[in-house]
């Protein structure tokens, strides 16, 4: 292909740590066609002291150690080359919750420059300092930025073009429209005393897509009703 | 140690990517002591026909595949033995949102079933027939339940008993009294004309503390204000 590939730079403590997962399967078989490409740069190979140290104690006191701004930029600055205008993203808990939207945006973008936090955290100042923009993959704590990290690779990579085929365009699945999904159903018609949906089963085009846009209207209501809100 | 591991049996059509990141820092070193146990069943082994099918076509048409009600339940049957009361979860962006509650709740419990979906989803009888709960880690769409399973997973070893230490117990993390972490800074004291807050260096410990908890209120406030409604 002549289109140049969709390229994720990971900062992290843990390079072994990738592609892991994103090896296989639907991101692997895309990472070995060339459709994007993955390059996990070891934070640690900026360490500028004899024993690499990259955290120290928070200021202030309190657990845990807090990864160093001046090792982190020059991490970063070292992955940059000068026209680099790809999205700089620090994987946390304090980011903003990643969406569908923003994994399709980050899809039409060049790549992304991904930086995971361990420890107790990164020192603020390499937030501004570097411009990051904070995202979180949901309301909980992880041991490192890693595993947030394959977690919004995998979503943006399954949006690129080629990957899932034309057949599963991503068009009627959980968060386009603001809904979730209507429940899908497969032979056997019968299982455990549980029929499939009459109406799905009718031939009826029509009918069948009224019934699943009322189902994902009805799960969303019923599981979120915050999607609903936001719609408005 | 006398007592038994925390206990993580994922189902999936991708055993070969557990443990994993999960095998690696903080979480694999907690998997080499005995502190939890992971056992990764492909959902392949429960199929019947010759070509060992899994899913079939969408009944009412439409893109993709559906992973088969009765293939998935023998699976889940497989694994179980009959005393087995942990919780069964399924890994779907339609799924509850999880929170730090819910994984604070999960680490009590001796362990997980974890079903990973596929392609378009899994045929929604399982999930009556198994009682399935299903969970989302976040607002997006991955190629697969495998790397929600990791996220959930790692958000749970870490809070089990002598994985983080005591001097990093978790209790002024992210979420917990339902706010966000406060910034946090290490040495150097000045970095590109950026100084640490004066007041983290007094030495003054209650205005530290009042400094910290003000701050973890502003940062909420400011990103996430459905956090400090959902406390009232």
């Amino acid at each position: 292909m002549s289109v140049p590939p969709w390229r994720a730079t990971v900062l992290t403590l843990y390079p072994e740590m990738f592609p892991g997962p994103l090896g296989t399967s639907l991101a692997g078989r895309a990472l070995q066609d060339g459709t994007w490409a993955i390059e996990a740069r070891d934070i640690r190979a900026s360490a500028t002291s004899r024993h690499r140290n990259v955290d120290d104690t928070p200021a202030g006191g309190g657990p845990g150690m807090v990864m160093r701004a001046d090792i982190v930029a020059a991490a970063i600055d070292a992955a940059l080359t000068p026209d680099d205008t790809r999205p700089r993203l620090l994987m946390s808990p304090r980011g903003r919750p990643l969406q569908q939207s923003r994994v399709r945006a980050l899809a039409e973008e060049q790549g992304v420059i991904v930086v995971c936090g361990r420890f107790e955290g990164v020192d603020e100042r390499v937030i501004a300092g570097r411009g990051l923009e904070e995202v979180s993959i949901g309301d909980y704590v992880l041991s490192g930025g890693e595993l947030g990290a394959m977690v919004l690779i995998d979503a943006v990579v399954r949006l690129l073009p080629g990957v899932m085929g034309a057949s599963a365009s991503g068009e009627e699945e959980s968060f386009e429209g603001g809904l979730l999904e209507y429940p899908h159903y497969t032979r056997p018609r019968e299982w455990e005393g549980q029929s499939i949906p009459e109406i799905l089963l009718s031939g009826d085009h029509q009918a069948i897509a009224r019934w699943r846009r009322a189902e994902a209207e009805r799960i969303t209501r019923e599981r979120r009703p915050d999607l609903l809100a936001a719609r408005r």
